[in-house]
């Protein structure tokens, strides 16, 4: 398998965790994302979505989207499981998954806010509103598993919601917010003395910064 | 089932088109966006995300996230499917499904057009917002699925990817946008003679204006 990535993409990095997890080898291919090399031709071909990450599976066939891949390689590989068992547990892991990746991540990428520059805004008003969906989005994943006893978001294994968290938690200190969130901070504590959460950080690609 | 919504929402058209075209019954609890209703105390306790929409699945049990619901709904009631059978083409669906769901839904929704007018953004200009988030996601979209031969998205039956595309399609003309995809729009055509799909539509529901 080749993982189109961007060693700061907070989507290439769940899908690095969840390929670490599984213990499935893969490729690495990088595309600079501040350069706008995700818009070049050879890969829009892989990709008409212009973003990462991007899964070539075997046989000519590429995955995009994150969830997705993650989705494909829990049918393909289902050991370890990223998800519990019971179609209700699956589906809070889930909503916390998405609570993330739906409506955290898509309205502080690199895009929107680029956006926000070209409307006019300076660095700290772009800075502002980041930190104000990440912490509000924080806020609800708090609570969302406040009450829950286990070390990990939900269980003693690191699975989807884990991996959506960690990279959302990285990019809360990039844009200033202070922690506030004593379950979530737990959790992190739990995955980032893990080999897998070591090896698929950031500052650890090739592509480093 | 209980389903809390909202009649414009897109999540909740998402999960009335899935919980329909499973032939599943449900009631309805309704709660008024604009007017701020799912931030009250009886909302919250059910949600802490304060968004729409939340399924009551019984036994006390609340799921969140469309995508969430609508993954439970297929584990849970298998046919008929909305997803394909094999993993790669599952996979395939999702992406398509979460190009819109994390791509495009989350930067027009409600609660970030209001923040653009919190910074002085006029309407002029969030609808332009509004319009080119909408605008660059469906062309994506469009080249995801242009040339596949079925009447749906990916198959001979509305599926994932047409419950998530019929809404987004719904907002691009709220946001003035011109229909320039023909393949959508072709697959638009085939779901909205659809019983299932009539009756799922926003000025359909009961707390319509």
């Amino acid at each position: 398998m080749i993982l189109h990535g961007y060693f700061r993409s907070s989507a290439a990095w769940r899908v690095r965790l969840a390929l670490g997890l599984k213990g499935l080898a893969y490729e690495d291919a990088f595309h600079h994302l501040r350069r706008g090399e995700q818009r070049a031709a050879a890969y829009l071909a892989l990709n008409p979505q212009a973003l990462l990450p991007a899964l070539e599976v075997g046989g000519g066939e590429i995955l995009t989207q994150s969830m997705a891949i993650l989705e494909y390689l829990e049918e393909t590989q289902p050991s370890p499981a990223l998800l519990p068992r019971s179609p209700l547990m699956r589906g809070k892991v889930r909503a916390f998954a998405q609570a993330i990746v739906s409506d955290i991540h898509p309205v502080q990428n690199l895009r929107v806010l680029a956006r926000l520059r070209e409307l006019g805004l300076d660095e700290d008003a772009v800075s502002a509103w980041a930190a104000h969906f990440i912490g509000t989005g924080l806020d609800a994943c708090e609570r969302l598993v406040a009450d829950r006893p286990e070390p990990f978001a939900f269980g003693d294994a690191p699975g989807m919601a884990d991996i959506c968290l960690i990279p959302q938690l990285y990019n809360a200190r990039r844009f200033g917010l202070e922690p506030r969130w004593p379950r979530l901070a737990a959790i992190e504590r739990h995955c980032e003395g893990l080999p897998v959460f070591i090896a698929a950080h950031p500052l650890q690609q090739a592509d480093a910064e």
